[in-house]
């Protein structure tokens, strides 16, 4: 594996190999000191195009524990804005010999752009509507620790799928891994062309919940309330927020999903965020920090330990 | 001590205690290698909802020296802006296995109700109008280093007493270490029930000085001025700008403290400022690394030396 | 050597030195393991006043595979807003203790000024029209290991040379080692007393850049276009802006380099930057780190080799 830019290329056993080495990271992350060790004297540097202070944190953090060194540049405020094209960025951020780059773009297709013109590897932290496979890593690892298994579950994505980098990575990666997945959500944010996953689709909450073993919520982009694709924040509650009656129609044992940040009361039910025996939003977060130490260990030693390039 | 949220809570014993150790740090900081080591394989982060260069550098500054990983959150462009609550933003956090939280805070009380959520030690780095614990503790230590003591003193506090947290922390700090307070400024900028600290106050800073062996000036908040509650900068210097003329009212070995940034011309005259036989400004941002050092290395400990929780 | 301001106080056999010891830093940081050493527990701050995502990142770099405790500080969003004085500002850093600061200012000679204040080593990343000396140290690399030698040399620099710092410190670096300089651009964008240096001045691009050996295009400042200096882009690019056809009028052998980030289509063709044959461009950048792991360390040891105070 030399870099990750999506689920999509990934192997079952890839996605195996990440799952099973993140484990060691989880372990590593609940004692006192947590250095684990392994990018001693390599250079990570994250780029993010657009802001997200818990993705990136989760990165940094990430290649701290694992004694890189990591940067930070804020892309928001770079060369770019003074007219520089993405690939100059790319190319002169390569002259200075980084190992790891952690990339997020606004553009679908950007972040394997860039990594055709770098010389190391490049995760990508999300780019436009196209992947976040990070994202989807750690919410199978959730899922793995919750429920036992990684196949044969009934997964419901919830939400705005058509806009969402999250439902699209977690698509490909829960069809690999041989589970039942279902979309779940208004017409207007559902995406042409699902029908090549293999999902089933449901306008109805209750419908697409009826069995589910996980219910994924996605975050609802609020600027596209009242824009035609969606009506106000307390019809969307209504119809698609997940609250205590409509998760009653999944299994009894389902876990709920977010990545985060929540808006409380328009997509979740604040009360079910926060009920310990069903909500393991939480948990997603600090598996993300084990997921992403895992890839970035894998993509440091410059090919995975299955040897295959993605 | 689990966490250092305010002075208020913290005994004459545990103030001598956490002095003490910092005097350990000002020779370690002055040295060749700062390294003093202690916090390795920690995660320290830096939170600052409301900016702060100096603050958030000294903190950083101090956990890098201990040998901290330390992350900076720049919370003003954080998903807080995309509605998520400060309590979903504490639990994420938490759940990336922190083990130092640094928090400003434009709301009194914010950094306690976060405390409360999270597993972590928490340090407030100022909150609304209610506390800044480590800029009293490092006001002490520069008095202490400069008096010989810290016990007995007349120390007169002046300027915009109502809204500052440095002057609260600072009155609960001398109160409990058995100094005489007085508060000199404006009526418009004394807070109501300062009597509870068994303080004196004065609005005219001759009276206010006379005698007074520390000088502590507050900044002024310009965007209080012309707004009903001080009149000019001008009008301001004149009656409340620390200048040599009013100083001359203070005994001859009185020290002169600013907690920056300073505004002259406004709060304080240049020379004072500049004065090395008098001034001692630049001395207590020395001690700020300093005492942020060992505040940081009790906290971590999970309690401090006199096993007090806080 | 205590600071690094400028190019025009360093000897030729400080920069001989300079260039030596980056050589050995080039060869470290093409391996697997970058870090270098030298510089554990020291303080190194980046302070920009102005915004430079890359020239921040080469020296943030630079200080980290060195085993320095880097910090940035984002200066525009300081203190200095609040009205405090560059000097207040520096003084206050001075007080944490640093090791090393590297400042960007946009006011010529208060890098200068700033040095004056503090106890530590200063480097200049560039101030105003003045100077940015490490940019001229990586240019004068880069140029030794292309051409074998940094003496004897035609060298054409091209574009906007009266803003221009970089322009500036070249002007000083080639003119120390004995090279033949050349200024090629529009007389609005030509300094005055431009003579001093010894230099010849051209308008016409194919007569500046005849039997060039080197050919060194400068930044267009976009704002200066459409204001007196300079017409459109278009009409710009036609007299200025090096192509094929331009530069067919150098040497065969001759180099193009540019400082970043280039407007392509502007001052520079693309085709022409991207010919790995001509240009140098990216291996200016690699050159820059390595050339700031130098300075840092020489400047760390607070002499230099030859033990000359600049």
């Amino acid at each position: 594996m030399r870099h990750l830019l999506g689920i999509e290329g990934l192997s079952q056993g890839q996605i195996t190999d990440i799952l099973d080495l993140s484990e060691r990271y989880v372990s590593r992350n609940r004692q006192n000191d947590k250095h684990a060790g392994g990018l001693e004297g390599k250079t990570m540097v994250n780029m993010f195009f657009e802001n997200s202070t818990r993705t990136q944190a989760s990165f940094e953090i990430a290649g701290k524990r694992l004694g890189a060194d990591v940067l930070n540049m804020s892309m928001a405020t770079s060369s770019v804005k003074k007219g520089e094209t993405l690939i100059d960025t790319a190319l002169t951020l390569n002259a200075m010999h980084p190992d790891l780059l952690v990339v997020r773009h606004q553009n679908s297709g950007a972040v394997a752009l860039l990594a055709e013109k770098v010389n190391c590897a490049v995760i990508n932290a999300g780019d436009g509507r196209h992947e976040h496979p990070t994202q989807a890593l750690l919410d199978a690892l959730t899922i793995r620790r919750r429920k036992g298994r990684l196949h044969r579950l009934t997964v419901a994505i919830c939400g705005d799928i058509a806009h969402s980098r999250v439902a699209r990575s977690n698509l490909f990666l829960l069809g690999k891994m041989e589970n039942r997945v279902r979309l779940v959500g208004p017409r207007t944010l559902m995406p042409t062309g699902v029908d090549k996953f293999g999902v089933e689709v449901f306008e109805d909450m209750r419908e697409g919940l009826a069995g589910a073993d996980v219910v994924m919520m996605l975050r609802l982009q609020k600027e596209r309330m009242d824009g035609g694709f969606i009506p106000s924040e307390r019809e969307y509650f209504h119809r698609w927020g997940l609250d205590a009656e409509k998760l009653s129609f999944a299994r009894d044992d389902a876990i709920v999903m977010h990545p985060g940040p929540m808006n409380r009361g328009v997509e979740i039910d604040g009360e079910i965020a926060d009920d310990i025996n069903r909500s393991v939003i939480q948990e997603q977060v600090e598996m993300g920090v084990a997921v992403r130490m895992a890839v970035l260990d894998l993509l440091s030693r410059h090919n995975g330990p299955t040897g295959i390039d993605v």
